[in-house]
């Protein structure tokens, strides 16, 4: 693998780059990707254009040769018969890597494919490596390098894509970016004339910063070498891919936009599953998988527990699994009892567990621990109370009714003046001292179990996981502490308190799945934007939810059948968090494991 | 069809409303649903509760027999148990409409299914009707009756809904509630013991208020009963339904939630489509095609023209319109031609119709025209620009790009001081004065075209339609008066901009659609949560708004089957625009067909 980070360096990290057909008009691409790139670049950036003494106040050049100092990349954004004139220049200047964002060749016909050979004898025969054309551009994290037609919302993460469709790439980052999720490198790459889709893959493959890839592919020049490439990869970190092309007429629209010719889609199906590429059904499942793949463990079977707010989300998501080729299996009597020992008796007695309308809410987050640690069940999905915040818009408009949530700031309110005790709880919990927090707590459970409708056994078997790991323990105290600050805001708190109890339940749920080395998937039901929350991301849908959950599954069996080693937190484990999210630090994970 | 609505007439317009285990204690249900209750409902409401004197500040009974009005309707959220004796109390009293919210009953197995049929028993020997047991209760528009388990966040609507799942249902309210949808009934009927289904959708047939209805539906006491009933509803006004059941894990899962038997799904599956009744997927596309439906013309073929901000957006459109059966036909040479003068020679020169990046954009407004006028396409999809508003955030975040959008801040703070002549602008336009509008525009074209990347030929065909219909012209004018009191905020105005931008498009759209009387589905390829605005809905990705219009199709071939009188307008003209929305009023549209 070393060839292909010696030969693709210079394009995920110049130290210097030129965009030739930069422009003053700002209702040219030249110009808005002139300005993503100053937006980010920390090096030399040259605009080349041989009508201007400046562009966007930095001083211009005819051609590269005038150029003073090296360059690494050059970015083309001029008219495609425009190209291999300044390509020569570029090979001339000694430049290693290019992007051709200009269109009109193979794709607009023969002509046009003459000039694409042309483009690609030259840079060949100069050593350049490039990007497109008839790309929108790309997007290095670690380079600080957005050589792209517009500026993306950028964030660095942990997973890298590479599209052949331009649009639906930067819709899926710019969507990525609202869920909390980054990329270290992103490439539109177009047509991929020069630099092949597994080429992208295999250089994502050897960067360890790179945890999930993911690929939109319309057409492959060798797909035989596709293939042997990304099997390898596969070994080392899941490759995703949403590639259309199973009608006559989807093969005629990917001929006209990228000019490349799709072959049987059964037989590259089938060859795909065989290298261990996870082939998914639509462009927002890359999304949906690769949050999977990054928050979850892999699980190390079919057999789902659900544990659900609702009886029809229940079956919903049972109809779900069946789709998915996911059991549902019984519950062992045991758990029927420990289950009935905290619900209601109208309860469901098996699995999907729904507790019917418990109000006792707090009831609901001990089921988990009771399926978790059945060796019969193998992931869970949790339903109906996944993420509060997004609902928090809704819940204002609704305040007059009297669910349990719109007490929680008169709960506050009652606390006023308590911020010391609040600090000093928040001590005990962050040192760990348990004798001391129990000292605390226990006076005021039946005060709690009044308030939260629920009684204090069920409180305190409750505490009992909460204060059980140090990850917990941590959040439980941020938690206290900012809420003794909120305690003052009445009413206005709300929105804030959401967002505190939504850390608090993806903290729970990331002590269970790390406990059981197993994957929790939630749903909230709402079609609310949801975000990222450390080890927890609740999908909007039972579908969505059941469909990753399904991945993770095949993910696991490919690499059993590969005799590679697994290790159920592998991936997930490094999700970084996202900025100002709840998420949690790598080194944080790596504390709480060896705990 | 008077029966049912003379039956069900107290349920759904009730006078008096009685809450039988209304309670002070906020933990209980019995003090959220009484708050809800109390929430709407504008005549009198009765708690009866033996033990307390007051709840929530009204006078309390002990017993319904106790109240010195009549009473309409009882609300029972009292144990199980003791339902049957205040079932009697309630016959005893001559109420003749119930809401049994109390679970515990057939799905909790023998003894549960005694008590219920008991229940029953007495309910029909006293001609009282309703709705449950083991349900979250229903909200009724025209009474402002929300006798539901806790406050949904409400808003009148053309749509109906009967669900025997609440969780789901409340979040499909919540959802549309975002989206701008409103309901005129909902109803969580839970197994529904006594009015059936069918007899609900039987009732929002009969009441014109109503021009959609959803269903979600676990199982049915009489499968034939409900299509006979159901399939004379569907020659109305359209009937969808989300049905989990086509596996054995499923139908288990089922009895245990509301108890009731799946038959077979396949011969379900095919009665249904006879009767005319839409199958939906997944309980997101109830929503998904009702708003369809409501903002749609119904399309006279399967031919689908679709114009994409972007090659890879239509090559996976084609993708899903061949997996739901849609045809993408070739476009004639004439339109072919047509094309070509509006856009840059690099375009696809098919179906679908990609301007390749061109950044004239206003260009991409003129190609719908092009494609509805032919009698070979029978809707539209168009794909990439559907809504900016939910993109605004994003686009503050990467507010460097020179993208056209950032610019138009720039061009108001230009235009400053020039409020009065927009005011003679916009009124130039309310009274329709083409000649005055011209003798305005004519002479700042030259720069309106520069401004945006256009050319003045683009800008009169573009301002040729925009001038062309009564309403286009109404929402412009609101524009420019709206545009000109933003000039002076500067870049603070884009979010309120992006609003107007939306308004905008949403007019044109309508226009084209009453024009050709074609549908026009619109996607963004971004998961931002939409809005209804008027007759434009951006659907978030492709494959939402490729099913849709074949539910669309698959409900305009069976009116046609049936011999139904078809106004491909019939449905969709009558969506009342949402609370402060941009939607039209169907006054407005009735003026608007009648130019």
């Amino acid at each position: 693998m070393g060839d292909i980070v010696q030969a693709l360096d210079p394009l995920f990290n110049p130290q210097s780059v030129a965009v030739i057909g930069a422009s003053n008009h700002w209702n040219k691409w030249g110009n808005s990707t002139f300005a993503s790139v100053l937006n980010h670049f920390k090096g030399p950036v040259y605009p080349i254009n041989p009508r201007e003494q400046e562009v966007l106040g930095r001083k211009a050049y005819r051609r590269v040769a005038d150029v003073p100092g090296p360059i690494d990349l050059a970015v083309f954004v001029i008219p495609a018969p425009k190209v291999p004139a300044a390509m020569e220049e570029c090979v001339a200047k000694g430049i290693k890597a290019g992007v051709i964002i200009s269109a009109g060749f193979r794709e607009t016909g023969e002509e046009g494919r003459r000039l694409e050979d042309e483009v690609l004898r030259i840079a060949r025969e100069g050593d350049l490596r490039f990007v497109g054309p008839n790309c929108m551009g790309m997007w290095s994290a670690p380079a600080g390098l957005s050589a792209y037609m517009f500026a993306l919302p950028s964030m660095d993460g942990p997973a890298a894509f590479v599209t052949q469709g331009g649009n639906v790439g930067g819709s899926l980052v710019v969507s990525a970016y609202g869920r909390g999720l980054g990329f270290r490198h992103y490439v539109s790459c177009g047509p991929a004339a020069d630099i092949q889709l597994e080429d992208y893959i295999e250089y994502f493959g050897a960067d360890d910063g790179v945890k999930v890839i993911l690929a939109y592919i319309e057409g492959l020049a060798d797909g035989q070498r596709f293939l042997e490439k990304v099997a390898k990869v596969t070994l080392q970190k899941p490759v995703i891919v949403y590639k259309p092309g199973r009608s006559e007429a989807v093969a005629k629209a990917i001929r006209s936009h990228s000019g490349s010719l799709a072959g049987s889609d059964e037989i590259f199906d089938k060859a795909m599953k065989k290298a261990g590429v996870l082939r998914v059904d639509s462009p927002e499942e890359l999304l949906d998988t690769a949050i999977g793949l990054l928050t979850q463990p892999l699980p190390r079977g079919r057999n789902v527990g659900i544990i659900t707010g609702g009886g029809s989300y229940g079956v919903i998501c049972t109809e779900d699994c069946a789709r998915e080729g996911l059991e549902v299996p019984e519950l062992p009597a045991m758990s029927i009892e420990a289950l009935s020992g905290i619900f209601p008796p109208r309860w469901s007695h098996g699995n999907p567990v729904d507790p019917a309308g418990d109000r006792n809410f707090i009831a609901y987050y001990l089921a988990p621990r009771i399926v978790l640690e059945l060796s019969e069940i193998d992931a869970l999905i949790f339903m109906g109370f996944g993420s509060l915040a997004g609902f928090g818009d809704i819940l204002d408009k609704t305040r007059s009714t009297q669910l349990f949530i719109h007490r929680i700031p008169e709960m506050l309110s009652n606390l006023q003046g308590l911020e010391g005790l609040a600090d000093v709880f928040a001590a005990a919990l962050s040192a760990g001292d348990l004798a001391a927090i129990r000292a605390m707590t226990e006076p005021v459970l039946p005060l709690a179990a009044q308030f939260f409708g629920s009684d204090t056994q069920t409180l305190e078997r409750f505490n009992e996981i909460l204060f059980s790991g140090a990850e917990l323990r941590r959040t439980l105290a941020d938690t206290v502490r900012s809420a003794a600050r909120l305690s003052s805001r009445g009413d206005d708190a709300l929105p804030a308190i959401l967002e505190l109890l939504d850390d608090l339940i993806s903290a729970l749920l990331a002590h269970f799945m790390k406990t059981y080395k197993k994957p929790i998937v939630s749903t909230t039901f709402m079609e609310f934007p949801q975000v990222i929350k450390g080890a927890s991301y609740p999908y909007t849908t039972s579908a969505k939810a059941v469909k990753v959950l399904a991945k993770l599954v095949e993910y696991r069996e490919h690499l059993e059948r590969q005799g590679a080693f697994i290790d159920p937190l592998q991936v997930c484990a490094l999700l970084k968090a996202p900025a100002g999210g709840g998420g949690m630090q790598e080194s944080e994970i790596r504390s709480q494991e060896s705990e």
